[in-house]
C-alpha cells in the first residue's frame, strides 16, 4: 500500500475517535454565530442578577476579541477544542480570567448548539432570499427583453401549440417563486430562541428568555424545552426547501441543455458558461447547466440523511443531532454557487429566433383548427375528430395541412370556410390565448407586471 | 410454474399496455372533484358564451346523475375508459347525448389533472388537518391529567434531570403543530385554480377565470399556463408535511415503545393496541407504535419517489407526472390510520408513576447541586469540576450522592452547608425551573394554557 | 362532506385497528408460498417424530385443499384472518379437525413470514430474470439488425463523434446485464431456510433443517435464529436491483424520447406504444418511455422507504417488519409490466436514417483531424490547439470544416497533406475504431457475439 | 452584514465559476491513481508504435516524479489546474517538456476520470474489507469469551426468550458478512477497464486494451465504450453496501444504546468511547454508538443523492456525473472511523451479567411450558391456550408463573406433572434450542466455528 493511501492505518484508536467526536472542522462557521449567543446569554445573566454588570462587560469585551481573533484569522484552534463552543470559551477565558468560568451558568451545550445554528440558518436564509431575487429578477428581464418571439410549445417533448419566449421562461419564474416561499417558512421555523432551555429541562435560574430572544433577534422563544433541544425541523424545512430549489433548476436546466443542443439549437449558452473537451476540439459543452441539474441529486440527498438520521430517536438530545449541521452547510455552499452562476446563464444567454421559427410546423395549429369548428358550432369531440382526418388527408399526401386548400377542406367537414385560413396562423394562435396565463403576448406582459409585484420590483 | 404465478404470461403485450397507461384503478377517486371540475367548466362556457345555459343545465344535470352513480355503487367501468375523465365524458355523453361532447371545449386533460388532484388535495388536508387537532388534543389531556407526575429525563437516554410527565408528553405536541403548519402550507400551494391552462398555452376561449376560481372554491389562480400543467409542488409539500408527520410519531413511538419494556415499564398500552404472539402466551407486543414507526420509512419514501420523479423532467406535461397521485393517496391513507390510532394510544394509556420513581436516583441532581455551589458564588466552571469530585467519592463509597453527609462534602469544598439538603430533592430540581418553556410544573401548566390556545381550544 | 370523502368517519377506532394491524389484503399474495412452507414443517414434525405420518399426511392433504382454493377462488376470508398464516391455519383447521392444531409446534410467524417471504422472493427473481433475458434479446437483435447505420455519438447532449446504431443501442444491454447481476445476488440472499429459528431463539424440537431446506429447494441455512427472524437484507437488495434497472431504463427512455422528438426524429416509436392527446388532434407522445422513466422514483422510494424502515431497529422481530413487503410486491408489479412493454417497444423501434445522416455534420470529425496531425508525429495537444484554429477559421467564413481547401489546411498547420480528405469521413472516423468496445462496425459485431453469449443465446 | 458572512458577496461570477466546475478540491484524492493510469497508458502507446521506448520512458519518469511530489507535499496547484488530470499533465510537462503533449494521445477525460475512480474504488473496497474483518474477528471474540451468559431475548422489545449473548453478539456478526459480500460485489463491478474508450466511441488507435489491464490489474476490459464512459454502477453499489453498513450498525448502536441505559444496565460503553456532559456532571454518554446511529443517515443520503443525479441522464458522459465522486470520499471517510471505532467499542465492552439475570423473569420460559405440555400429546394450539390460562391464574394472583403450585398446574390442565419444574428452568429452556442457528450453549459453539471459518480464521 502507497503512502498516500497509508495515512489512516498508522493512526490511533485515540485519534481516530477524537476525529470522530470532534465537531470543530465543520462547526467552527458557527464561530460568529456562537459569540453573539454567548453575549447574549451574558447580558442575560446580569440581567437576571446572576453576574454583575461589570463582569458581563468584561466578558463581552473578550467575546468582542475572539470574534476578531477569528474574523483576522488570528484564532488559533488548540487540541482540546472539541468544537467551536468549547473553543470559544477556552479562548475567551485565556483573555479574562476566572470570570470566564461563569458564563456557562445555567446553560448547556444543547442551548448553545440550538442558538448557534438557528443564528446561521437565519442569516443563510436571508442571503439565498436574495440570490433567489437576483434570479428572478434575471428571468423577467430575459423574459421581457425577448417577450414576442414564437417558439414550439411542448408536451411529452412533442410539439404542441405555439407559444412566446417570455411565456416560456417565465414558467421557470413561478417555481422559484413557491421556493422562496419554502425557504422563507425555513427561516420562520429558525426564528426561534432556544436558549435558556438547558440541558433538557429549562435553566434553573429566573432568565428573561423574552429579552434574550431580542436581543438576538429572534421573534418568538421555545415553549419547551425538551422539544427545544431536540428539534431540528428548521434544518429539515431548509433542506426541503434546498431540494426544492434543486429540483426546479433541474429542470430548467434540462430545458436549456436541449435547447442548446444542434438538433434544437434554439439558445446558445454563453462561453463563459461553457467548457471546452480534451479530446474533441470542436465541442462546446454546457457544462454549468449540466452541474446544476446534477446537484439536484446531491441536494435531495441531504434531505433523506438528515431526516432518515432523525427517524425514531429515543430521547430529547442524542448524538445523533450531530449530524444535522454538514448538510445545511453543504446545500448553502452549493446553492450560493448555482443561483448566482444560473443568474449569469440567463442574463448572458442568446437566442436563435431563426431556429424556433424553423420549428413551428403547421401541425401546432390543429388544435387553434378544431377551436374554428368549435367556434361554427361543432361539438369539440366532433371537431376533434374531424381534425384528425384533416391531419390524416395532410399526411397522406406528404404536405403540411396548411397545404390543404379550402375545398380540401370543405371536403372533409362542410363547416370550414373561407375564413379558415386565419386560424392558421401562429400569430392568430398566439393571441387567441388571451385568458389570464395564457400564452397571448398581451396577456403575457400582464404577467411581466404581476411577476415584478411579486419580486418587489414593481 | 404454479397457477398463481403463471397469470402474467398469459397475457398479450396490448394487456399489459393497457393496464401500463391506464390510470382509471388509482384516479377513479378522483370521481367526485373531476365532476365538480367539470360543472364549474360547464358554466364558464356558459358564462364566456360559448354553451347555451340549456346546454350547460344539461350537462349539469348529466354530471350530478353520474356522481350519484359513483356514490351508491352503480358506476359501470367499460373497457375504453382509460382513466377517470374519460370514463366520467363517456358516462355523460351516454346520459345526455352529443351536447356531451361540448364539455370538453377549450379544456384539455391536464386542466382536469390539475384541478381534481388539487381538490383532492385540499380535500384531504382538511381531513389530516381535524386528525392532527384530535391528536393534539389527546396529547393535551393526557398531559394536563397526569401532569405532574416526576420521571426522569433523558439525553443521550442517561438519566439527565427529573421532568415532569406533563411537560415530557407535550414535547411530543410542539412537532405536530409545527407539522399541522406544513400541511397547511401544503393546502395553501394546493389552493390555486390551473383550469384554463388548456394543454398548456391557455384556453383560446374568453373563460372568466377568477369566476371558475370562486366557483370551485380556490382562492387564486395560476399566472402561467405552462407552470400550472407541470406544478406538482403541492403533491410535493403535502408528502413533506406526511414525512415530517411520520417521523415525528415514529419518535414518540420510539419512546413509548421503550417506556411499555419491562426494564422500564413506565406505561402500558392498551390491551386494545397490543396483540399477542402465535408462539409465546405471555407476550404483549406494542404492535400498534412499532408499526406506527415503521411507516416513517413509507411516508419518507413516497418523498423521494416523487422528487426523484419530478428531477430533470424536460418539458411542461410530461407522462412521468402520471406517478404523481398514488404516493399522495398512499400517505393519506395511511395516515388516517396512524393519527386516530395514536389519538386512541394516547387516550387510552396507562401511567405506573411507581416505576418512573423508581428510577429517580439521586444522579439526576447533580447538576442542581452545582447550581446551589454557583449560587454561593463559585464560577459554574469551577463547580462543575467541584461535583465531578462529589460523584467519584460517592462512587468510591458505593453508596448515592445524597448519601454524602454535608460533612462529607464540606470536605470537597467549603461552600457547601446544611441547606444543601434542599437543592437534594426532585421536587425543588422540579421546581427551580420556573422559566418559560422548563419543567416546573407551575410552567407546565402555563405551557398547556398556550398549547390549548393553539389548537383553538382555549 | 360528501358521501365519498366520509366513509372514514364513521368508522370505529376497533375496525381502524384491525385494517392497521392485519397484513391479510397484501399478504395472500404468500398462499402459496406458505403453504409450501407449512407442508414442510409438517413433513419436517413427522421426521423429527412429533407428528405421526398419519398426522403429518393428513396436514399435507389439509393444505393441499386449501392451496386449490386459493388457486380456483373459492377460498373464503372470514373476519379473524388476521394475515395469510392465521387464514390458511384456520382453514385448514376447519378442513382437518383437530390435528390442524399440531401444525405450529415448535415454530413462529415469524418462521412463516421469513419463508413464505423468501420464496416468493425466489420465484420473483426468477420471473425478472426471464423477463430482462427477453429484453436483453431484444435489444441484441434490435441491434444486429440495424447494426452499421451512423448516428451523431452525444457527450453533453452535444455532437461528439460519429458511431452506428448497434454500438449505441448495447450500450443499453450491459447495464442490464449488471442489473441481472444485481436481481441474482439478491436471489442468492433469499436462497437461506430460516424455518426453525421459530420466534427467536431457535427451535426446542429437534427438526433437521438441512431437510427442510432441501425440501422448499433453499441451497443453504440461517446461522442464527436471531438474526434470521430480523434479516430483511434480501428485500433490501431486491429494492436496489430494482431501482437500478429503474435507472438505467430511464437513460434509455430519456434518450428514445429525444430521439423522437420532432427536432432529433431519428426514431419513431410505435403506435401501440403512443397516445393521443385529449386536445391536440396533430400528437402523438411517446407516453411508454415516459411512465417507465417516471417509475424510476417510485422504485427508488420503495428502497429508501424499506431502509428507512429499517434504520435504528432495536430487537431482532419488530412489527416494523410488516412494511417489508409492499413496496417488494409494488416494484415487482412495476417491473412486470416495465420490462415486456419496454421489449415490445425496442422490437417495434423504427429508424429513420436520413434524419440520423442529416446530423452528421462535419465538426464531428474533429478529432479525427487531429489524430490525422498525431499520426503525422504532432505531439497531440499540438495537434489539438491547431484544430481549435482549423475551427475558428472556418466558422469565421461560416463553412463547415470540410468545405476547407488542402491549402486553407496548410496555411494553418504544414503537417496537412493530400491525404488529410480521408481523415475527413464518417465511415474513416468509424473504421478507425476498432478496439475493443470500439464503435467501427467490426468491433461492434465482435460485441454482438459476446453479448449473445451473456444471454446465453451465442 | 458580517465580514465572515460577506465574503460570498465580492466574489466575481468568474471565480464562482471556476469554483463550480473545478473538480481539483476534492479530485486531487486520485492523484496517486491518475498518475498509475496515465503511465499505464504511456506503456500502451508505446507498445502500439505511437511513442518512442524512450518518449514513453520519459513520461514515466516525468510521472513518478509528479507522484513524489503529491506523496511528499511538495506538489505546487496552480491557477489552471482543473483537476488533477489537468493538474498532473501541467505539472509533467513542466517537468518533461514537449513530449508530454503526447501522454493524452487517443485518451480522454473521460477515460481518465473512469480509470482513476474506479482504481480508486478498487483500493477503497480492500481497505474496507480489512476493516470489516477486523470488525467481524472482534464480534467473534467477544462472543466467545463471554459465550454462555444469559440474557432476555426481546422482539417487540418485550421480553420473549432467554438467549445468551455469545448468540446474541453473533447476530450482529452474520448481517456484516452480508455487507462484506455486497463490498465485494461492488468491488467486482469496479474491476473493469474503461481506458481506450476515449471520449466516448473508442480510441482511434491500436491499444492493447487487455494488456493495459493486466499493467493495471483489472481483471477484465469494457465491452462498449459508449457504456464504460457513462457507466457508474460500481459508484451506486458500493454506496448501497455503504448505506447496508450503515444501517446494520445502526441496529448494533441502537441494542447497545438501549443496553447502557440505566434500565436495562447490561452493558458498559469504555469510558474512552463516551463522553461527558457540559452542564450534567454525573452523565457518560454512549456519544460514540448514537453518532454511528445517526450516521446511517449520511450513508443512505450518499447513495439517493447519486441514484436521483444518474436519474434521466440523457447522453453517455454528462457533466452530472462530476457528482459521482464527493459522495464516494464521504463514505469512505465515515466508513474508515466507524468501523474500527466499533471495532474497539466492542473489544472494550464490559458486560453485567447480574442485570442480565435479574430480568430473567419466568415469563419467559411460557413457551417452553406450552412445549411441554406438546410433548405430552397435546395440540400445540391448546397448549397456547392452556398457558394463556396459566399466566392469567399467575397474573390474579400476582405470583410469578413459577410460584404456581403443580396442583395449580394441574387444576388448569390435567397433563401437568412433577416433571414440569423442569421446563422452567432457563438452563432448560437454552439447551432445548439445539437446532443449527438455536440459542443451545452447544448450538452456538458450533455457530462460532463456522464464523470463524467465514472470517477465514477457522
Amino acid at each position: 500500500m502507497s503512502k498516500l493511501w497509508g495515512g489512516r492505518f498508522r493512526k490511533q484508536a485515540a485519534d481516530l475517535l477524537r476525529q470522530f467526536n470532534d465537531s470543530l472542522p465543520f462547526d467552527q462557521r458557527l464561530a460568529e454565530e456562537d459569540i453573539d449567543g454567548s453575549i447574549a446569554w451574558a447580558k442575560g445573566l446580569a440581567r437576571a442578577g446572576i453576574l454583575l454588570k461589570s463582569e458581563a462587560a468584561q466578558l463581552v469585551d473578550g467575546l468582542e476579541q475572539v470574534r476578531r481573533e477569528w474574523s483576522d484569522g488570528s484564532f488559533e484552534i488548540e487540541a482540546g477544542d472539541e468544537d467551536i463552543h468549547t473553543a470559544n470559551e477556552r479562548r475567551l477565558t485565556e483573555l479574562v480570567g476566572p470570570v470566564g468560568g461563569k458564563l456557562h451558568t445555567g446553560r448547556s451545550r444543547n442551548d448553545q448548539v440550538g442558538t448557534d445554528f438557528r443564528l446561521w440558518t437565519l442569516r443563510a436564509c436571508d442571503v439565498l432570499d436574495q440570490q433567489l431575487r437576483d434570479l428572478l429578477t434575471a428571468l423577467i428581464d430575459h423574459a421581457e427583453t425577448h417577450c414576442d418571439i414564437p417558439l414550439p410549445g411542448y408536451t411529452h417533448l412533442q410539439h404542441a401549440q405555439p407559444v412566446i419566449w417570455g411565456h416560456w421562461l417565465l414558467s421557470h419564474f413561478w417555481p422559484l417563486v413557491r421556493d422562496q416561499q419554502r425557504m422563507r417558512h425555513a427561516r420562520a421555523q429558525a426564528d426561534e430562541l432556544v436558549l435558556g432551555s438547558a440541558a433538557l429541562a429549562g435553566t434553573a435560574f429566573p432568565i428573561d428568555r423574552q429579552a434574550l430572544a431580542a436581543d438576538l433577534g429572534f421573534s418568538r422563544i421555545s415553549e419547551n424545552s425538551l422539544d427545544a433541544v431536540s428539534n431540528r425541523d428548521f434544518a429539515a424545512d431548509f433542506l426541503y426547501a434546498s431540494a426544492m430549489i434543486g429540483l426546479h433548476l433541474s429542470r430548467l436546466s434540462e430545458q436549456l441543455i436541449l435547447f442548446s443542443s444542434s438538433e434544437f439549437g434554439f439558445v446558445r449558452v454563453d462561453d463563459a458558461y461553457s467548457t471546452g473537451s480534451s479530446l474533441m476540439p470542436q465541442k462546446k459543452n454546457p457544462d454549468t447547466l449540466e452541474l446544476t441539474r446534477g446537484k439536484s441529486g446531491r441536494l435531495l440527498g441531504n434531505l433523506v440523511g438528515l431526516l432518515t438520521t432523525l427517524k425514531g430517536l429515543p430521547s430529547t438530545y442524542d448524538k445523533d443531532l450531530q449530524e444535522d449541521k454538514e448538510p445545511l452547510f453543504d446545500a448553502y455552499d452549493n446553492l450560493c454557487i448555482i443561483l448566482p452562476v444560473m443568474t449569469a446563464v440567463i442574463e448572458s444567454l442568446t437566442l436563435r429566433p431563426e431556429k424556433m421559427a424553423a420549428q413551428l410546423e403547421p401541425g401546432l395549429l390543429a388544435t387553434d383548427l378544431a377551436d374554428y369548428l368549435v367556434k361554427k358550432g361543432l361539438p369539440f369531440r366532433e371537431a376533434h375528430h374531424v381534425i384528425g382526418q384533416v391531419v390524416q388527408t395532410a399526411e397522406a399526401r406528404q404536405i403540411p395541412i396548411t397545404d390543404l386548400t379550402v375545398d380540401d377542406l370543405k371536403a372533409i367537414h362542410a363547416l370550414f370556410e373561407e375564413d379558415v385560413r386565419q386560424a392558421f396562423s401562429v400569430e392568430g394562435s398566439l393571441n387567441a390565448r388571451q385568458v389570464i396565463g395564457g400564452t397571448a403576448p398581451v396577456a403575457v406582459r400582464e404577467q411581466i407586471k404581476r411577476a415584478r409585484q411579486v419580486v418587489g420590483d414593481g
